[in-house]
This record gives C-alpha cells, sequence and structure tokens, in this order.
C-alpha cells in the first residue's frame, strides 16, 4: 500500500510511519516541519521508504504535489498542535485546521483518491459531555478553536463520503503521549523544571483529570480499527481505561527528573485557560469490540513519556 | 435593540426584520444581493427603521464596516442557499459558510458584540439519524458541503461562547417555505411549470420525505427561544410536527398552479442528488417545551408557500 502521511515528520505522525513501513507500506510525506522534525524519520527516508515533502498543506499547490493518484491511502495528521493559541490567535485553526483539510480532501476529489483517516480528538465533545463519552454524544459543543477546527475537519471528511464517495476513518484522540513529543503538558514541565529545578508552575489547580494514551497504542489502535471497520464512514474513539490529574503528573515529572525539592505552584482555576476542559474521558467500548486494548494505562503511559521525554531534552 | 441581520435581505433574513421592527428594534443589515433583494426590506429601509450595507460576509472588510459596537445581537442567516451547488463547486460552501462565520465571530470579539443567533440546520445529523431526530442526536455526520459548513459554523459559535464569552443561539432548521423564497422545491416546480405547463420533472423517485415550517412560524420561533433560553449556549431544533412527500408537493403546485394535465416525470433514484437526504424530520418537543408551537404542518405550509409564490412568479 502507498500512503500519505500529513504531518509525518511530526510526534504521531512519525511514530505511524514507523509502524507502516514495519508492514511494508511505501510511505510519502507532506510536512512544513514547523513542529514536526525530519530526524524523526530519518531513518526511513535514508532507506528509500519513505520520501518527503517539504510543504505546508494550507497551500493547495503543495498539497496537489503530494497527492498523486497511486495513493492508495491518507493519513490526515497535520493540524496546528498547540490549542492554547487559539485564545491569542484566532485563525491558526481555520487556516491550519478546517482549511487545511479542505485542501486535502478537494487534492483527493480530483485525483481520484479514496481513503482517509483523520486525527480528530475528544475536545470536539466540549465539557457537558457525560464521563466517559461515547462517539454517540451529542450535541458535540467544543469550547476550543481547536476543537472546533477539529468538528469542521470531520464535517467536511462525512459530506465528502456522503457526496464524492469517500471512505473514511476519523479517530478521536484521548491526550496522546510518548517519545518524539513536542508539545504538552509532560514536554512543559520538563522544560519548565529544566528552566527552574526548585519550582513547578501549574496552570489551574491541579485538579484537571483527563484520559492518556501512550503513541504507541494510538497508532496500533488506528491501524488495527482500520482492518476491522470497513463503512464508508468510519468513527472510532481512542483512549486508555482511565484518567490521570494534573497534580500526578506534576509529581510524576518532579520524581523522573530527580527535582525532588522542586515546589509545585498552581495557579489556580478549575482549568489551565479558557476553552480548557477540565475533566475528559473518552468512553473505549467501541474500540475494544474492535479487538484493541492499550498496553499501558494514563499513569505508565505518563511516567514512560516522561522518561522518554527527560532522555530526548535533557536535563542540562 | 439594536440587532445585525446577515443575509437580511433574503429569505428568512427579510421575515426576521419584519418582526424585529414591529417589536421596536432598530436593524442593520449586511447583505451582498446575491439572492437576498433589497426589495423584500424597502418598506423598512424608507422608513429609515433598517439601513443596509451592500456587502460581503467574507470580506472581513465588509463585515468591519457593518459590526460596530453597539450592536445587541447578530441575527447570523447568511449562507449560499443552494445545497446542490457543493455537488460541482466545493469552496463555495467553506467560503461563505465557514469562513464567513469566522469573520463573524471575529469582528464580534474585537468589537465586544456579545450575542449571536444562527441558522443552522437539520442536515447537520446526516442520513443515520433516528426520526424524529432530537438535538442530542450523535455523531453527527453532514452527507453535503453545506451541511458540513452548517456544521462548522456551530462549533466555531460554540469555541467563541467557550473561550471569548459570547451568548450564542443555535437554531437547526427544517426546510423553512414561504413568501419571498428564493430556492428549494417549491420555487423550481413553478419554474419549471411556468416553462413547461404540460410536464414537470421530479428529481428522485419523489418518495424524499421531509419537515417544512413556514417562514413565519420559523421567525416566530427564533425569537421566542431567544427570550425563553439565557444559557450561554442554546440549541434548539425548530420545525413542525408532519412531513410530506416531494411527491404530495408535485401534486399540490400542479394543483395550485393550475397545470392540470401535467405529467409527472420523477427521474429516479431515493434522492435528488449526491448529498441530499431522503428523509427527515426534527425531533421538536424542546422547541415546544419552550412554550411556542407552529401555526401550520408541512402541507399547510407547502400550500400557503405555493400560492404565495405563484403570486410572486407568475405564470405569464
Amino acid at each position: 500500500m502507498r500512503a500519505l502521511v500529513t504531518g509525518g515528520a511530526g510526534f504521531i505522525g512519525s511514530h505511524l510511519i514507523d509502524r507502516l513501513i514495519e508492514r511494508g507500506d511505501e510511505v510519502v510525506v507532506i510536512d512544513n516541519l514547523s513542529s514536526g522534525q525530519s530526524s524523526f524519520i530519518q531513518g526511513h527516508l535514508d532507506s528509500g521508504k519513505a520520501v518527503m515533502i517539504k510543504g505546508d498543506i494550507c497551500h493547495p499547490d503543495d498539497v496537489v504535489k503530494a497527492m498523486t493518484m497511486d495513493i492508495d491511502c491518507v493519513f490526515h495528521l497535520a493540524a496546528n498542535p498547540d490549542i492554547r493559541l487559539g485564545t491569542r490567535i484566532t485563525d491558526t485553526d481555520l487556516k491550519q485546521g478546517t482549511v487545511a483539510t479542505y485542501n486535502i480532501l478537494e487534492a483527493m476529489r480530483t485525483c481520484g483518491v479514496k481513503n482517509i483517516a483523520f486525527a480528530s480528538s475528544s475536545v470536539v465533545y466540549g465539557e457537558d459531555a457525560p464521563l466517559p463519552t461515547p462517539e454517540t454524544h451529542g450535541p458535540c459543543m467544543p469550547i476550543s478553536l481547536y476543537g472546533a477546527s477539529k468538528q469542521a475537519g470531520e464535517g467536511l471528511i462525512s459530506s465528502w463520503v456522503g457526496t464524492f464517495g469517500l471512505q473514511a476513518w476519523i479517530f478521536r484522540f484521548a491526550n496522546i503521549i510518548g517519545a518524539r513529543g513536542t508539545h504538552g503538558v509532560i514536554f512543559d514541565f520538563i522544560h519548565k523544571l529544566k528552566n527552574d529545578p526548585t519550582r513547578l508552575e501549574v496552570l489551574g489547580n491541579g485538579l484537571q483529570e483527563k484520559s492518556y494514551m501512550e503513541v504507541g497504542d494510538c497508532v496500533n489502535g488506528i491501524l488495527h480499527v482500520m482492518e476491522q471497520s470497513t463503512k464508508p464512514l468510519n468513527l472510532y474513539n481512542l483512549g486508555s481505561h482511565d484518567t490521570a490529574s494534573v497534580r500526578r503528573i506534576a509529581e510524576i515529572v518532579v520524581e523522573v527528573t530527580g527535582c525532588h525539592n522542586a515546589v509545585i505552584d498552581y495557579t489556580g482555576g478549575d482549568r489551565g485557560w479558557a476553552g480548557d476542559i477540565p475533566r475528559a474521558r473518552l468512553g473505549i467500548e467501541k474500540m475494544l469490540q474492535s479487538g484493541f486494548d492499550v498496553t499501558m494505562n494514563s499513569e505508565e503511559a505518563i511516567r514512560h513519556t516522561a522518561m522518554c521525554l527527560l532522555d530526548e531534552i535533557g536535563m542540562e
């Protein structure tokens, strides 16, 4: 199979490509390297099993270069990874999320490429959803601009399935963490402690409680579900069985980094920023029924990630 | 109250403005007159109770001209009215729906305008929803590009509520019909019979079955709900109690136009075009519980509309 991976040099993308090449696929990557790094996939580029197109999917001309009729499936992962950014700059998620997804779909339509997997997010559910939240929850009322762009991407894909006969797999991810992480709470905490090992500032009161999934579990889940579910449009939550608090994450990072004397300072309030969802946990019954289960719970994934990122970032 | 109505010279917009001015509001209209007509609101323009800004909400500069800090509420109705268009031209709904809604919200944010009512649609539910479909149905999987743009607009509004403290009312409309209609099945049928009174071509097998709501009921429902529901984010289906088939609409239009000898030709297939939803009926319990009910059922609304549009279009 020949796969096009948008954001393929990024955190989740590079792990996905490891698995795709492991199973024998050929991979085309399009990435603007704004948060991804070609070093994440350098081995595959060197071996010739992956080719890299440095381009921005916000620009239709770049997408056209990457989208060729011999692509069997598009894995559309590229997006602004920083949910908080929308509180300050309001058009990033619109352009890099919604419009970029349109560009991908339109190039697929004109090239006759028929299959797409899309990285959506638990944040599409908003903050009034029951926990754990099943795929059938409605109405979805995202409270972040990032969440709005993921919902818009889902709708665009769904309409391309309904109007132009695409087949699609939409995955609503829990917080995905692991090696090569380029953003997120664990990444931030390690950088803060590297700057000042005596103090760790935590946004909010630390009681935010979310579900974390290790990135290897995430990409294995994607590929498993795509083999099992073959309807025109397939929607799956991907997450782990439990949650962890930000307070617990702070404790684990302090422990793993060896900054045992660090004072943990909470800025207060029930959430990290406007548009942050204090409590999130995905219903994963549908994922489990497909025959897939995670290998790590939230706390195991957090500890594993803290160790990987500590190794990558270093404390010196 | 000072209201800004996008698409205010259009079908639903002009009826809404009638009611707003009747209750004493001042109205600013922004409309590009692509399907709206200033004649629909000429009386209000002449009386000075409404002012018209000819502009396109796809252009942020035009939106800025209309959005001033003294606006109490934005009624955002402007959109491409032709659902079918998305099967041929794929960026119309993205630009005139999604991006235009972003332009409105961003101008509200920068001006400090805090309230918005939004015309969404039953088509956001897609075709696999149970009938009647309640607001709590999920997942919403629109099959038309128009539906995707309405869903994206809902998500943008929801995220502005969650991130920037807006208050919003989102209305998912049934098929809204009535005087001054500029598109839709009844409008099309009258034009077809005007061209050839002996033959009426109907797209699909005529068994498509949807719910129709008279536009006066629709705008009364909007204003009633907005007075009753005062949460930060309020979502309501607006529709009538029953449905009518396209076959029945064809019969009523043939009868009302007096083209009694017209042969009704069905093109066949279960839907009018790719992305058309064959069967739709909104759950209206929430609307009824707010204390609002419609004055016409689907067939009454269809007959009333056929007579109004016949009068407006004429058969000569």
